[in-house]
């Protein structure tokens, strides 16, 4: 027995069990490492050994038992990316060299004064609101005690007095509107007319409407808090959010007041907001330097990516060659969706939270996951929140209240954010050709259109629903609209 | 009362309870669907709603309570990939036109025929391994007929008999490696100095180390089953896998067994093999109908994209310019791993499958979930099942039990498949560089390297790990040897 053991051994046919568990224990180190049933079926006949032992399926057939992860093919995905646009920028440096120049940016002498002059005009017809309201709120405090003088303290305001409060009323709405006005009308004629640089254009045109939106929503507030504190036996009082009882009407209509309202990350005024309890430096200063990374990253790829793009397309829009269009607009998408998403995380997360920081402002919520939207809706309602929340507050609740209906009130919606998109895009272009207008009110029937998506709940209806959202805004939407103001621009 | 709801209702300001309950009603339809507490906190007196109510962090701040989901972002990386390729193929239109001939392919009519020749030629060489393998079973019957008659039924083989074995196979050992080298040798000649195409020649060369690896495994399975047969009284005849039981020694070795072997999508050889109960036509009708589209579509890639980039990567290559190479490699990645992906689901999944339907074979674990691989490792061992399944068999494991370490016994295997995949590649292209032999070889280093990222199993690592077996392979590894053997059989 032992003899031929040990010749058996010397021909490596049939191992004793000694031999059989060292090779056991070696097979699950080194290549082979994986240990299936193959090792032990084959009891030390390894030239034998039954491989195939079991009927099974591959792993991508139908009737496989499992379905395997594809965690690695997001993987690929994801280095795809990278590896192709790294390679798009190997072609570039070898075409176009290096095109960053920090010196030689053109911005003139005149544009410069007159945006730094702008910039520190605008505020100021916040300053002028607040005036009017500070008017407004003595007649409205000396009329209330009138009230409680003449006849007696629960009693509610005569009819001449209410009548009294809706002509101040219309006053007080036509000098605010005279003062909004006036500044986007100013500020809109001095960028189309005597500043060339689009980006100093864009910032102060941006900078006057958003003192234009804050204007309006600072006057609607204070209306209707001051008919509140002339009808506080309608029961008109209970209804203020309970917020606000730090700081009733009219001890809010202060300068202080406005200038907090002036710096806060919001678009709506409140006489209060919830505040956090202190500034947390280190928090702002990460934010401000992630906003700075973000800047430079955002003029590196344009400088060096996007404009020469923009430039050698200018001839195929001349020529009206379609294939050659559709291919330089496929191009500029990537580079328009990086700044894109770079500017989006730059201004929603890092800037406005850097502000809300230092302002303790406490409600951070400036835009939800609009990444996985399933329709536009979704989209609209969550990637600009400031804004969403405004026009709710402002325009498409109280159009509701008087009667429209939700699709004429959303209409009107769009219809103010098309018109200020299109001011805000146009005017320091100096092309007003109503692109910017069109893709804003162009959402509302897409939104009707893509809104089943959303509704029903499956994972492939959302993952078409999100595609379309993708493609329709990203890829066509966007750079779309940016090459056509950048050939009116330079035409 | 009356009429002062009334008068307030006409400047929009405090509606009734009803009004209040339309306007919640009609709020939840239209652009603004979302339902917030604002609503309701607002109590009719909209534009004094506190909006800003409670203090809450932005959804990607690293204070916020939950993380949002993501799964947008992997939408738009699937839908960049595609914008970016669909652009890529208006620039190669553009630039090259139709590239697609149908007709003016140059097979030489040498190629076809010494192809054709060949391809009946090869098989021949497995019936002749059955022909030995006869000779060497009727001489064992013989022995176990002397063992038994002799001695009596019970008693084990003399000293003498087991010399005789020993003998007896060096013999057919010899037999069938002359058999087998012939097979591979001539193979190589012809296809190395006649065969110009490189596709007629890999496909044959191909053929030639099928075959090669299928006769060892059949001879050295045939060693195993006859010393099993000449020992019964060892209990090795126990030790045969139970499967076999259905076809004993020396009843396998017949024509029809070795035909079933010939056929069958499996490298290794067993008398018996796990099968399926009937052929299912629609089956194998769908799996011939993938595979001819995919490989029309490799067709029309490599036609279309690859051949124009590997031509005008030649110029590169010659003059080395390092960073055009560069960018000609990551160029070249994307086009050599769709091929890579559409060959391998068309011959793993279709062509074996197919295959494996027809021949009704059971064990269809072709390849595993390769893709998720978080190490090199992982990798080789589950992307091509019959060959990994053959070196553990037949090099691996028997070497371990002659007493190699893990290490060297990986070496070898590696060696050996780095041997053949030179001639592979090496010999249809007539340039032996080595490039396809380093390329397999220096997988072991790598596999070392990279063998600590599958075994922490945190979810960091396993993306570290997946993508360094991305890079690694796809986008340099197969592309770099494509670039290399292209250069070499062009020069």
């Amino acid at each position: 027995m032992a003899s031929t053991s040990s010749s058996s051994n010397t021909t490596g046919l049939a191992p004793d069990s000694t031999t059989r568990r060292r090779i056991a224990r070696k097979a699950s180190s080194g290549w082979a490492a994986k240990n299936d049933d193959s090792e032990s079926s084959s009891k030390g006949y390894r030239h034998v050994a039954a491989v195939h032992s079991s009927t099974q399926p591959s792993c991508l057939s139908a009737d496989a038992t499992s379905i395997p992860s594809f965690v690695g093919f997001r993987n690929l995905m994801a280095i795809s990316l990278v590896a192709a646009n790294f390679r798009l920028m190997i072609e570039n440096i070898e075409k176009y060299g290096v095109l960053i120049c920090v010196r030689c940016h053109d911005f003139r002498q005149q544009d410069v004064l007159l945006g730094l002059a702008l910039y520190f005009l605008i505020p100021c017809h916040l300053f002028l609101a607040c005036l009017i309201e500070s008017v407004a709120a003595s007649q409205a405090t000396g009329l209330r005690k009138g009230v409680k003088g003449g006849k007696g303290g629960e009693e509610a305001p005569s009819r001449e007095q209410s009548a009294k409060f809706r002509r101040t009323w219309i006053t007080v709405a036509w000098l605010h509107s005279v003062n909004v006005v006036a500044t986007l009308a100013y500020t809109s004629y001095v960028v189309y007319y005597h500043i060339h640089h689009p980006l100093i254009g864009t910032a102060t045109e941006l900078h006057a409407i958003i003192v234009l939106l804050k204007t309006y929503s600072y006057a609607l507030t204070n209306r209707d808090l001051r008919h509140a504190y002339l009808h506080p036996n309608t029961g008109a009082l209970d209804s203020i959010p309970d917020l606000y009882a730090a700081c009733p009407y009219p001890r809010n209509v202060t300068m202080s007041n406005i200038i907090y309202f002036w710096w806060a990350p919001t678009l709506i005024y409140q006489p209060v907001y919830p505040r956090t309890p202190r500034i947390r430096w280190v928090f702002v200063a990460k934010r401000v330097a992630e906003a700075f990374f973000l800047a430079v990253f955002i003029w590196f790829i344009a400088a060096q990516y996007a404009t020469p793009l923009l430039q050698n397309s200018l001839i195929k829009i001349h020529t009206l060659e379609y294939t050659a269009i559709l291919e330089r607009l496929l191009k500029l998408s990537t580079i328009s969706l990086v700044i894109w998403l770079a500017g989006f995380f730059a201004f929603f997360q890092s800037t406005l939270n850097a502000l809300a920081e230092i302002t303790r402002f406490g409600d951070r919520s400036f835009y939800d996951d609009w990444w996985n939207s399933e329709n536009l809706g979704v989209y609209w309602r969550t990637w600009n929140k400031p804004v969403y929340k405004y026009f709710k507050r402002h325009v498409f609740t109280p159009l509701l209240a008087r009667g429209w209906s939700p699709m004429l009130a959303s209409t009107m919606v769009f219809f103010l954010s098309a018109v200020l998109h299109e001011i805000l895009v146009g005017v320091p272009t100096h092309n007003i050709i109503g692109v910017a207008f069109l893709g804003m009110f162009l959402q509302l029937p897409l939104i009707k259109l893509t809104m089943p998506l959303g509704k029903s709940k499956t994972a492939a209806s959302k993952l078409v629903g999100n595609t379309i959202f993708w493609v329709s805004f990203t890829i066509f939407g966007q750079p779309f609209a940016a090459l056509m103001y950048f050939y009116a621009w330079q035409v």
